[in-house]
C-alpha cells in the first residue's frame, strides 16, 4: 500500500477502508474481514489495522459485536461541517459529484484581515487560492483560501512549501492539497456562518444576480497550535450544508 | 441544591460550575476548590462532583495538572452550533443579551413536512411555537418550533405534556422549556443551513425588506431514538454563528 507522504499509516488505512465502505466493496451491515486478513490485503501490520478500525468505529462507519466481529454500519453517517475537511467533500456528501476549477493560485501581500487571521507580520506574503465548485456544470460555490507563504509556510511544513511551488494541482482546493501532503493534521478549527448577497463580481463567477442571497462561511484552522488556514466559502442559496450534533449530556 | 426534575445531578452540578466559571466566580486560570469542598458547598457527593468535573474538562472549561489540581481554562471556548441547545443561547454566546418574545404557542394539525419530520401519523397534532429573538430591541431571528402533541408527546414525557398545558413560559423558546423540564436529554441532532430571502411576512416580523438575505437553519433532534423536535431558525444577515471543529485525526 502506498501511503501519501506525511500521512500516518493508520489514517491511510482508515481512508482506504472508509472508501471501500462508501463504495459498498464492504456492503452496509456486512461482517468485515478479520484484522489479520485486512492486514495481509493492505500490506500493513495488525496494529495499524486495529487503530484504523478504532477510528472507523468512532466515526460510526462500523460497529463491534462482542464475540462475533466487526460489522459495517447499517446506515452511514453523512459527515457535515462538524469536521474539518476539504469543501468539495462537504458539498459532495450531498450525494453528487462536485467539480473543482482553479481560478487562481498566487502569492499575495497579505491584507490586514488575512495577516490578522493568520497571525502574520503585516509585511508577510500569503498563498491565495481561488476555486469554483460546480455540480452538473452549474457553479455552486466559490472558495477563497489563504495560508502563510515563504518562511512562515516552511515553519509549518517544508514539504508543503515545496509542493506549492510546482504547477498547481488541478481540481483540488488548497485544503485538499494540504491534507493530501501532510495528512489530516489540522485543527482545531472554527467555521462561522452568515448570510449575504452576491454583489457584481461574485455574482458573475457564480452566474447569479448581484442581489442573490448567499451563504457565507469563514473557516479558520490551526496547525501545531497556531493559525495556519483562513478561507471563505461563498455558497449559492439552496445548497444545504449540515452539522451533526451529538446527544446532549 | 435543587435539581430540576429529570435532570441528572452531575449535569446540574456541571451547569452550576459552568455558570460560576462564566460569571468569574471562579476566575479564568485560577485553581478550583477541591472535590470535597465543592461537594460540601453544593450539597452533593464527591462522585457527583467528579463526574461534573469530567464533563467540564471534556468541554474545555477546566484542565487538570497532575499532582497540582484542576484549573479554570485561561480562555473559555465559545459554544456554537456543534451542540444542541436553545437558539437564544446560541445567539447570546456572541456576547450580548438576547430577548425572546413569544409570538404564538398553539396546537396545530401537522403539515406534511412537520408530520414527516417528526415521524407522526398524518392526522396527528403538533405543538407549534413561534418566537422572535431580539438584541438591543432589534429583531435578529425568528424561531419556529414543532414537537408532537397529545399521546405522542405523553410518550416522550408526561411531565412536558403537563407543563405545556399551563400558560406558556414567557421569554423562552420551546427547546429551552423542554431542556428545563426534562434536562438535557435530546439528541443526536442535525442542523442544516442554507441562505434565502425574507419575503413579505418574515420581512415584516424581522423589520427587513422582502428581498433581504437570511440565514435559514433547520434543526432536528431525537429523543429516545425517535424524532422529537423540528425547528426553523430564520436569522438576519450579519449575525455570525459558529461551529467549533475538533482537530482532524
Amino acid at each position: 500500500m502506498t501511503v501519501p507522504l506525511g500521512q500516518p499509516r493508520r489514517v491511510a488505512v482508515y481512508s482506504r477502508l472508509a472508501a471501500g465502505i462508501r463504495a459498498q466493496v464492504f456492503p452496509l451491515g456486512s461482517l468485515l474481514p478479520k484484522e489479520s486478513d485486512l492486514g495481509t490485503r493492505l500490506g500493513v501490520s495488525r496494529t495499524v489495522v486495529r487503530e484504523a478500525l478504532m477510528l472507523l468505529e468512532e466515526d460510526g462507519l462500523i460497529h463491534t459485536r462482542r464475540g462475533v466481529g466487526r460489522f459495517v454500519a447499517p446506515e452511514l453517517p453523512r459527515a457535515g461541517l462538524e469536521r474539518l475537511r476539504p469543501f468539495e467533500e462537504v458539498l459532495a456528501s450531498q450525494g453528487q459529484t462536485v467539480g473543482v476549477e482553479n481560478l487562481q493560485a498566487t502569492i499575495q501581500h497579505a491584507t490586514d484581515f488575512v495577516a490578522g487571521g493568520l497571525e502574520l507580520d503585516p509585511d508577510a506574503n500569503t498563498w491565495f487560492w481561488e476555486t469554483r465548485l460546480t455540480r452538473d456544470g452549474e457553479p455552486v460555490a466559490l472558495v477563497q483560501e489563504h495560508i502563510p507563504a515563504g518562511r512562515d509556510l516552511r515553519d509549518i511544513s517544508p514539504l508543503l512549501a515545496e509542493r506549492l511551488r510546482d504547477p498547481q494541482d488541478p481540481g483540488r482546493t488548497l485544503f485538499a492539497v494540504m491534507t493530501d501532503v501532510l495528512g489530516p493534521v489540522f485543527g482545531p478549527g472554527e467555521c462561522a456562518m452568515t448570510a449575504g448577497v452576491a454583489g457584481a463580481t461574485r455574482g458573475r463567477l457564480l452566474s447569479l444576480a448581484p442581489s442573490a442571497p448567499l451563504l457565507i462561511l469563514t473557516q479558520t484552522a490551526q496547525h501545531g497550535g497556531r493559525a495556519a488556514y483562513l478561507a471563505k466559502y461563498i455558497v449559492r442559496a439552496g445548497e444545504r450544508l449540515s452539522i451533526n450534533q451529538p446527544p446532549q449530556s
